[in-house]
């Protein structure tokens, strides 16, 4: 497969509920990034945080192995920091090759479920 | 970061229910523009709304510091006039320096919450 | 305001459910064209209805003013025929200026509502 | 009508939830690449899946004849093998004739619907 992707990514929309009707992980509120890396080379991901009315935190050190995807939950981040809850932000994907990114959200606040999900914004 | 954007931004969708079942701010139904300046300069951008009957609406001035997002919530738009309920609009953002533009509606008209998102229409 | 969008949209995701739980024109269960003419010249768009096992459908003729957006419902196409219910489809528009097109749809077979929405292909 | 399409499209984000609180076909839970000829050639599609931690499977093969829509479901594949259900998984389709590809997926873990859509990552 000849290499497909491009190597920045940006989303705008984040926002994780704090709160959840369900406890299991896959029902439990939360922000997902899905990342394909269709190519043969790893993938070195430095993402950055950003805010409304504070500095960005960054880099979070992501690897994608080569012809892996990875769905990455923003709730799982730790280091440098964790994501607050309830806090609006965005984020921005830099990648060594190139990759697919695409947002998704599952809120589970009221007794259902709600899923929001978009390819994200890419240059590169 | 080398600069990550585009200047002009269009969404097509737009529509505010008037009804909510919940009255906390964050579970009213409302819709969102989250626009995200990665880039070292402040960011000046001049909103047009479009309606399907009448003269377009506009400009509203949003300015988004460097570095941050503005998750702006069409309802909260005041000057030079509220966005009217229960109406079918549009929007085009221009932006003096490079943004990325995601639209995100939450709907609460019934007892649980429905969400949309998608990035925006991008050019030069 | 400079001349923003583009000529040739395709929506592939097409499903207009025959079942609402709700009899109010804005919860009955309907999938949305939204189309944005952000230009000082009226839009002129043919639209074609592709189908999973019979030859195409249309065009369907479809005017959007100057500066004004039209929230277009497939569930109100007539002519030259009406979409069938519960039925796959795909579409096509074909504006003579640039236009954006944004896909949308409320289901609401179900006693709560489901959304989802995208910004289509576009080209040209 | 002129070609319209791309040859390659990836879709990062993929999972079948292997619940669904309906059993008539419409509202099990089901994700869908929607796949769009509007050409006057048939088309063939490699389907490639990429898992989190295993090698990708494929090609599935797929044609699309021409001037047709094809809604394909995931949870239809069983050529090599079937999509594990409750799994991560990631998609890339290349086709030897322009097409166009959105994503959809419906939830029905809970007693609602819950939907996503997005068209998605093109090139070539």
């Amino acid at each position: 497969m000849n290499v497909i992707g491009r190597k920045r990514w940006a989303i705008p929309e984040g926002y994780i509920p704090s709160e959840s009707s369900f406890s299991d992980r896959a029902l439990i509120s939360h922000e997902t990034a899905c990342i394909l890396n269709a190519n043969d080379h790893d993938a070195h991901v430095a993402l950055t945080i950003f805010f409304a009315d504070r500095e960005a935190v960054g880099p979070y050190r992501i690897e994608v192995p080569a012809r892996r995807t990875l769905h990455l939950r923003f709730n799982d981040l730790n280091d440098p920091q964790p994501i607050p809850r309830d806090t609006d932000y965005a984020s921005v994907f830099e990648s060594d090759v190139p990759i697919i990114v695409q947002h998704t959200r599952l809120d589970s606040r009221r007794a259902e479920v709600a899923l929001l999900s978009t390819v994200a914004y890419a240059e590169g």
